[in-house]
């Protein structure tokens, strides 16, 4: 049975809404994921959540109460709470009606499947947790097998990653690594490493994509340091006709993706 | 020469911050603009501020000081203040060392050169003003001609629009219409209406796109209405891969729009 909790001061709420920020997650191992629509989209990827709160409204779709009882019956813990604790605990004023806390995966690269698609997001240094979680859900919805974040990078498990990764948090590999360690156990094993840069003539819709490809996504400020497109196996330009000669990144590497997915029918 | 305000009471101080909010940039007919690049960008388009604040590190660059000076001439106000007011008025804890104030265009369909590119982009409703911004920056690389916002649509003048921009909130047309009058508008010269949908098998890969080519684009929730799809001239599918079966709107039309720039070399 589902504890009621009218309390901001109970433990079980502050410790949900702790893990907005970096160094709890970092400490509890959990993150944050709210509403039914990417907390289904983790139950159908075989993950349940540590903990469920929902407010009485949210737990009235046949969906949740699904949810809601396999969590207990894992051994999770379910709360029932107001709108407005969910409200406190997510930072939205309208909060969804439903908000869980997953275990956070490993993100060791030794953990990746190679295999498991021909296509891969490589993304250095990115600081935006919007542009994270968009690439994500491009990755699920273009193929992709994961998201691999090279040196300092905003965190994929913050809310703001996973609220924009719309459940492809939970369907996408993920792994972070500094880049010396990522280029070694990427010439590992086969992979084709495109960066995007402006530094080239090679047209992205005249080069041929071979598999799997790596798709390098430089930071959104600065693009791909000289040395990091030096390791590049192919570097692409995406022509622009505009005067501000950049795309955000998440654009561009799905721009790109889409294209890389194209050119192999 | 630039006034010096130190005092958040200051009524331009005032001014410039009550431009974050929709109501005041209403009723002034303004806009806020943040930073040396999106400002040169403004001024590279012909477009000056009326107000321009900075703090004295701000003033060093050489091309703000030319901004500044310029603003001036042309009967604009430039104030001199503090890092800490120009925090307050961005509402960013660490501010661009310039802010600036544009007057808005009208948002009329008449006032669009329908002529200036092949290529538009019409989104319907858009809730997101980061995704708005996204969208005109992907339309300034792109090479569209700008953006119709149709409906009940996110404020191009928001400063989350305009940050996402990058500037192109300066380079590209924008305008702003019911489904109604906008449909009069299209069918008044050439154009075909392209929507993008699950309803239909047309892979967006596979089609023939016309010029000038109007993409348009459905909310971020629903996806375009049934009579919207009804009134298009092709409905167009991006093949998704993964569970959830979509794409975040601005990479959705970044998708579609590099294929048809594509299509047409």
């Amino acid at each position: 049975m589902p504890r009621q909790i009218t309390a901001f001061s109970n433990s079980t709420v502050k410790r949900l809404r702790s893990l907005r920020d970096k160094k709890a997650r970092r400490e509890e191992g959990l993150f944050l994921a709210e509403g039914l629509r990417i907390i289904t989209e983790a139950r159908d990827s075989g993950r349940l959540p540590e903990i469920v709160a929902f407010a009485p409204e949210g737990a009235r779709h046949p969906l949740a109460a699904e949810i809601i009882d396999a969590t207990e019956a894992a051994g999770g813990e379910a709360i029932e709470t107001s709108a407005e604790i969910l409200s406190k605990m997510s930072g939205k004023d309208n909060p969804q009606m439903l908000l869980a806390a997953y275990r956070q995966p490993g993100t060791s690269l030794d953990a990746l499947d190679r295999s498991a698609a021909p296509l891969w997001f490589v993304a250095q240094s990115l600081r935006d947790p919007g542009n994270i979680g968009t690439i994500l859900r491009t990755g699920d919805a273009v193929g992709a097998a994961g998201l691999i974040l090279v040196d300092d990078s905003a965190d994929p498990y913050s809310v703001e990653a996973v609220r924009a990764s719309m459940g492809a948090i939970f369907t996408q590999q993920v792994a972070k690594a500094p880049w010396a360690e990522f280029v070694s156990w990427l010439r590992g094993g086969a992979g084709q490493l495109v960066g995007t840069s402006l530094n080239t003539t090679n047209d992205y819709l005249e080069v041929t994509y071979e598999q799997p490809c790596f798709l390098l996504i430089g930071n959104e400020q600065q693009g791909l340091p000289e040395a990091y497109e030096a390791e590049c196996d192919m570097l692409v330009k995406i022509p622009m006709a505009g005067r501000a000669d950049s795309l955000n990144a998440a654009i561009a590497a799905a721009v790109m993706a889409f294209q890389v997915k194209a050119s192999w029918r």
